[in-house]
């Protein structure tokens, strides 16, 4: 190709951006501000949603660390997911996802163009959408939209193509996640429903985590169990992580996140009820963390502590839609449940669906994402937006909230089987034996997680085989149980490259 | 027990608490907000306070990395102990702590009842105090509270029975910590005192630190040293953590949160003395750093990170009470005492009353949460509240501060002996000597924090025991000393089940 | 000495400190702060602007945990850098480099006296500067400073004295950057260029990060390569970190203080652009992420997560600069090309010009930092200070940026080489061999980072060799190559002491 028409047309794109950029509604921001109470609302509001947004970002340290339940050879490339969902699936989300979603919401200058099945308008924030008002729910939006993806990174883990995650990862944050996005939060049919208000959601119990954790259990039981982890009679086994300072971290860095999270949903400080959110958030948190401890004491008389940050964050998926809708002790209540619905459905997904989760994405996010639709229905005092729930004597919101649920899982499962079976049987979705078992890191990215603890103990290993011949000592005395070969890294000659 | 009483308590119980509900003052905020400069206060006082709770509860995870400085088979018992004080402790806090403390504060709604000992309005934000300006209070005050409770966890790390913990944790979060607090903050005898303008603590240097540092002493004295902690002839041993990455991340973390704590304490964005609260903040936990860094290098010529980590912590605990009322200068040289006395509490502690405190919450708490209370009543300059301190000429205010600081002192003793002592005399504080030489996380959690390289070792050791007959050459061959088995993990047989 | 003048001293000092205190100008806020919009806009803008500081402060932890990509036995040492930068570093700038630095800016109370080459007020917030408007551009201004010097520390990591860096750390911050922050934003001459605008640098690529960047190029190059480093003939060698995990983790905290950073910039949350500002931030670094991965995956098949992240950080320091100018669109162009820059000069540095640079300080920083100067004369497109670049068919702003870049790199490099040289040819800037090759944190701090790992792998060391004699064998039999030892820790006798 010659260069000139190649140049030409960059300059000409160039032209057309600026052109579209001087199109713009206000992006000064000088037409929407002034130094009246009005004007100063927008201030407030502004430093409120961006601290918000700052703190969701922050979210993906957390969803980092929790890869500290899996295991040290696998560790990189699950956060090369988290890492590439939180950049790629921005850039995504600029380009288009923000247009589907919020397109005819009417929430903003420029995106006035959409319908009640999907948006569109806002792409690339361009003309009209290139305003202060626009890019402050863009940014706060394009958070949560990498957190949805970042759900399903641990229900796949350790054994997921990187190939086949690209593609997954681009079409959740580009179109599934955005499209029932709109209908509850962007104008769409969801959140006008003619029972109740209409479907309630807040912060996205719904959107975000059932539809994230559904196509999370989707993808885990399309790629397969990771070997070990089932033995030959069907029985699961437990595959310790790596590094539980990790997980406790990761859960209280997520906890601090989901804050902005839930408080940051009002879309605005003037809105006071961003305290009595906070307050949920954190007490529904405390709920689940502590009724899973309890009966993990119970049962075992042994205080779970990794399963305690499990019931802390089912206790904050199942608050997540229903914060600023119900009273404070219906936190308590909706986490002390979410507790107990988590415990269970890592048991159905474990022990009888077989499916095997790792960082149990189901229960804490699919599960209770589905579990905080209804409690909405539930649990709601009347006391805000309008929304009344069963408690006040009505039935009509649970109705629609059971709406809501029953077009989550549709909508998911159907995105999930198309998009998660269409992988496996193309491209295919799972990585070579080989590659599983020593590692994805080395295969994938080229590298270890920990280079230097993995040469101290290669080193110690190849100076005692070199010396004492156990090399092929081992190789010949006996065979080691597969059970055993899976679940740590094998020390045995061969399973390394 | 039949079933249907138990379900038609559980009705009742759901109706009253719904009753109550609809008896809230404001739960919205529309009544509390309007479109006025006075409404729009409310609003940005409310975005300062809940941004400020928010850092304040990262601090947990900053506590959590301290355990940096323990050893790798005690660490996720320690983080367990961090991180059910944040969530257990909020449940205790929401259902009767705060009304405890600040019930007859008449700081908002629904806080009317309570005399100069102790509060008794406000339970699990009910009633009255369901209302926007209450719930924030609360939030931000449910955030020291679980601190206050792990500032114990450092000091009894290693070897303390988990139900011990648990009630101790239970009683200092629900009462030792309300009640005093009642009386500096929450409408009591302290904050009223007739001289100076009263006793003042602006963010909790004794209210938090000097309450919890002084009850980690006593609860370190009762539980006793760690095995391996004194030589035969009573000289301290140095026990080294697992990872000074941790230490030094936890505490820029802790500094980060600390901004929070005390900036957030003004309650009030509107109250413009916040920039120099964070400046003070900040330059004592420079001064405290520096100090130490400087003390270390000029007697051992190595300059001791931890320790000035230590420093930082130092000069932020002294900073916290004296934030407000002090110029910048006087922070500094606050913070630069706090790093000395430190130091000094250090020794003493560890080597004059022998008492094993592995993370030095008495000399980083205790120690300069009393100092902190007296540099209120030494470095005030009145710029702020009214409060003089010595160097404006008057020695009032000092006499309250020193009255606060002697209440400390005897309030967190007298509950920490009574605790601590009956504890031991009953149930027992500490684990079995085996429990703790094989570490707590698999005897108490049963896991281990690092499970992986647990396996990395425990492999190649089994591999090379095996094949050369180390494990019987070693156990026939050699008594270890005692000194060296606590230190490290041991590798010789018999230790671990 | 006698100790009566001693004392006599001190207590001058204090009342001189005093009388200085109370000429202050309004410390307690009360007089700036009215119940009025005007006076409310203060209190937005402190909360912003606080906010904004303790979110630059974290970048610390970030900046410590990219230490992963070093070696465990130097670790320590790079975060004490880390830490001192961010402690010393602080009282250093209250001392002296802010009154160099906005002395004459007339930004705020005190900051009067100053010429276009140096300020010279408000030293010690002393006097008219002990002001709460003064105290919070001081409170964000020196966040500011301690990361200017962190980037140095990353350059000549695991191989530089101790005395040496605390030299140049105190030179760098309280000198060097403080005078080229004076030309830009502290009243001097490059902010008052007579082509466009003036010379504007929005959020510091030029101040903070081309500076730093230089510097450390220079540092790097002086105390010249890590052993093992280059082999005999030139080519360099990969030298593997210790924890990916702490990169990968501390990458998301430095975007998430970049938020801080770059929307801090404005010094108010009433100029509504902070939203388009942390828009183009986050979308930079996404660039910046996206476009490095692709180009590992084109050449290698190897997605390489370490380079995306420092391809964010390139996009980040790019986008710093120009945030508040440049269309969204634009920042998305810029990140892209930071990314490529980035890769380009990685290459240059280590592969033409043989410089050891750990961390990419130099391609990340110094790099990008002065394309993001350039960028701004690109870019802007006149929507915001009236700055209008290449692509509103103007050439005058890329004339004052480009003598910005120009200035950065004269200013900059003639500072590096004196220092370093300096230090170079007086004390020496570079540890023994010895204390290199066994780590600088036992020889330095006289501690390891993760002591107990250390003791298990010598442990299991000491066993294997002392039943085996695999000690003398390794003696006898072989010559271990350099770049083998050099590379990980040996595990061979004699270099360790």
């Amino acid at each position: 190709m010659n260069k000139t028409p190649r140049i030409f047309l960059l300059i000409s794109l160039a032209v057309f951006l600026l052109c579209r950029a001087l199109e713009a509604a206000d992006p000064s921001g000088t037409e929407t501000y002034s130094d009246t109470v009005p004007g100063l609302k927008y201030s407030v509001n502004f430093t409120w949603v961006l601290v918000g947004a700052f703190l969701v970002f922050i979210m993906q340290a957390g969803f980092a660390l929790l890869g500290g339940f899996l295991r040290t050879r696998h560790m990189l490339n699950y956060m090369a997911h988290c890492f590439t969902d939180t950049t790629v699936g921005a850039l995504v989300f600029w380009l288009f996802g923000f247009a589907l979603m919020f397109g005819g919401s009417q929430l903003a200058s420029g995106l006035g163009k959409g319908d009640a099945i999907i948006g569109h308008s806002g792409f690339l924030l361009l003309g009209q959408s290139y305003d202060v008002n626009t890019v402050v729910l863009w940014l706060f939006q394009v958070m949560f939209a990498t957190k949805a993806v970042a759900i399903i990174a641990g229900a796949v883990a350790e054994r997921t193509r990187w190939a086949a995650y690209l593609i997954y990862s681009f079409l959740v944050c580009g179109l599934v996640y955005p499209i029932y996005g709109h209908w509850m939060w962007g104008g769409g049919w969801l959140g006008s429903l003619p029972f109740g208000v209409g479907a309630r959601d807040f912060a996205g119990s719904g959107v975000v985590h059932a539809v994230g954790g559904i196509m999370a259990l989707i993808g885990a039981w399309a790629v397969g169990p990771r070997i070990g982890k089932y033995q030959r009679d069907g029985s699961p086994t437990a595959i310790p992580g790596h590094n539980l300072t990790f997980v406790v971290v990761g859960t209280l860095i997520l906890i601090f996140g989901w804050f902005g999270f839930n408080a940051g949903s009002t879309l605005a400080a003037t809105d006071l009820r961003i305290s009595i959110i906070a307050a949920n958030t954190f007490l529904a948190a405390a709920a689940g963390a502590a009724i899973v401890l309890w009966l993990s004491y119970a049962t075992t008389k042994k205080p779970d502590i990794m399963l305690a940050c499990n019931g802390s964050l089912a206790g904050l998926v199942a608050i997540t839609g229903p914060c600023a809708y119900v009273p404070i002790w219906a936190a308590v209540v909706i986490g002390l449940l979410a507790g107990l619905i988590m415990r269970g459905t890592v048991w159905l997904v474990e022990s009888v669906f077989k499916i095997d989760d790792p960082l149990g994405a189901t229960a804490v996010h699919g599960a209770n994402g589905l579990w905080g639709l209804l409690a909405v229905g539930i649990f709601a005092d009347g006391s805000y937006g309008g929304v009344k729930g069963l408690i006040t004597g009505s039935g009509y919101q649970l109705l629609a909230q059971f709406i809501a649920m029953a077009t989550a899982i549709a909508w998911a499962s159907a995105a999930g089987f198309a998009i998660f079976l269409t992988l496996k049987y193309t491209m295919g979705l799972r990585v070579p034996r080989n590659v599983e078992l020593d590692g994805l890191d080395i295969h994938i990215h080229g590298v270890e997680c920990y280079p230097a603890e993995e040469r101290y103990v290669g080193e110690l290993e190849k100076m005692v085989k070199r010396h004492i011949g156990i090399y092929e000592v081992v190789e010949a005395e006996e065979e080691i149980p597969e059970a055993v070969v899976e679940k740590g890294r094998p020390l045995t000659p061969g399973s390394r490259k």
